[in-house]
């Protein structure tokens, strides 16, 4: 049989759209980079779409292209549909591998978009030969997926892998899915600025020691980045260290149980937190260690991506159809 | 090819020894029980078998045989190796695949007894043509089988599946592993004797209203068991029915967080402690369903074990190998 030579991944998020076509060696040799917003319904997104398609399929050959990868907040691998996805415009349960199958005759596979940087991980970056490992995703939320015998764990319903939704502190701190402690609220960008403001709080008006970057964090009503409280780190202050110590601490002790349910090889830690490098994984890494059962001591790497932050979701969603 | 009718399935616990030969409609048709403490060595315990398992061979022919599967605590079935058992006698590495093989010459397949009991769920039991769903053994410890993708999670090591060493309470119990917390503290027959210790200290020395079963745990030094308090319950015991709700309660959010890992269709509740039925599958059911991610909601069953208990560790372990 002829092997096919690209694929085509997608990354549908809140606030961009990126697409773009794929080789086996992972080089993203077309791309577009839409906005969200422009698009109020999956059907003017399709149509749109369509257009942009049409220029992959006359300049590399439709019959070369093996299907479409998507990766979409709640996007579900049995159904094709998005469904209910809280932080998109398009409401309700959406069809997209359907639609976009309809509407230009290649196969199409949806999944969330951290099971696609999981198989992104396993076929182009960080766990290539990994047959048991994790990744999970520090941005705006925190989202994982799961790899067990060399395959991606998606659950009977197709939404397994929501480790930034089990309880790290129970009793914690409020989250949008309406429970109390998930480890997205302490692990996720909005959740290390969640750390901050209430070391700012704790320390009192009093003390007058705190960097502009800390101080200003009120403010700026919750706007500091992580890549802020990183640059304090590098700069030795002793507060943007503390956050960085809390954080690993939360994030060690959820990786600890989870390594006592799959055993993995490596953690792979991916989004903007992740970008703090050693500030991040040095402390996770040793709270994970002091929490983990014997059997598993010492023999669990946890790494930074292996997919350049620009490609990754392209990379990842394109790699579902291979 | 031809296809072999027979497998041998066997039980390595702490106590006891069974073993005994399977059909593939799960039906024993010969067994051995034997007391592990009169076999103070593997060495002696192989030799032994191999004249148990050459009466075998008589009776229905080696070569209809497919070969043995063994469950036994810290068994792995990368390594064929029984490694550091806390609860056995035979200390180190027991490299009890290879030993079995030489003996008798027929393959030989070792996993640990939660992880031989969900491949049994899967071939005989409660999770016929399942692809994702849970075990979790209750017994003196709490053992965990994971099956996602219809495989059972081993992990890179072999060692996946620890549920019961996942920390229930952050700095709760003091657990036979060196760390506190832990699930198996709570939810395995000894740790609801100690929720009974702890709620009969509770209620002090001038409760008289005790009923005989709880007033006598101190006496009897932990040795109040499950079916005891099972009892109690079904007789209306307030005091018993509270032990069913706090341990339904530890499980049940242990459970919920287990549950946004893998999506299981089904979880499936086997040993001492599964016997209560309702009573506690009632209280952890109710638990697990308030500490659930909306998306997992009124989806996954927990049902009992589909396996006799007589005979369970045996078709587990015959499992294996088919």
């Amino acid at each position: 049989m002829h092997t096919k030579s690209f694929s085509i991944g997608m990354d549908i998020g809140g606030t961009n759209i990126a697409f773009g076509i794929v080789n086996r060696h992972g080089d993203i040799l077309k791309q577009h980079n839409l906005k969200t917003a422009d698009y109020g319904s999956p059907q003017i997104f399709v149509e749109a779409l369509k257009g942009y398609l049409g220029e992959y399929f006359s300049e590399f050959g439709k019959d070369e292209i093996t299907g479409i990868g998507i990766g979409a907040p709640n996007g579900n691998i049995y159904t094709g549909n998005i469904e209910h996805a809280p932080n998109l415009v398009w409401k309700g349960t959406v069809p997209l591998a359907e639609m976009v199958t309809q509407a230009v005759g290649l196969p199409v596979t949806v999944t969330n978009d951290a099971n696609a940087t999981a198989i992104g991980e396993m076929t182009y970056g960080a766990a290539k030969g990994m047959k048991d490992f994790l990744v999970i995703t520090l941005g705006t939320g925190v989202g994982s997926g799961f790899v067990a015998n060399g395959q991606l764990i998606y659950g009977h319903d197709g939404f397994a892998g929501e480790l930034g939704h089990t309880i790290a502190i129970r009793g914690g701190r409020h989250c949008g899915c309406g429970r109390k402690g998930c480890l997205e609220t302490y692990t996720s960008a909005t959740g290390i600025v969640r750390t901050a403001m209430e070391l700012l709080e704790n320390a009192g008006e009093t003390n007058t020691e705190h960097p502009d970057w800390l101080a200003n964090v009120n403010a700026r009503n919750g706007k500091v980045a992580s890549a802020d409280i990183h640059k304090a780190a590098v700069a030795g202050d002793p507060l943007a260290l503390e956050i960085f110590e809390f954080t690993g601490k939360i994030l060690g002790q959820s990786l600890a149980d989870a390594v006592a349910i799959t055993s993995p090889e490596a953690i792979i830690l991916f989004g903007g937190l992740a970008k703090a490098g050693t500030y991040i994984i040095g402390p996770t890494k040793r709270h994970m260690e002091e929490n983990l059962l014997y059997v598993y001591q010492n023999k669990i790497d946890i790494m930074p991506s292996g997919l350049s932050e620009r490609d990754a979701a392209i990379l990842g969603s394109a790699s579902l159809v291979w």
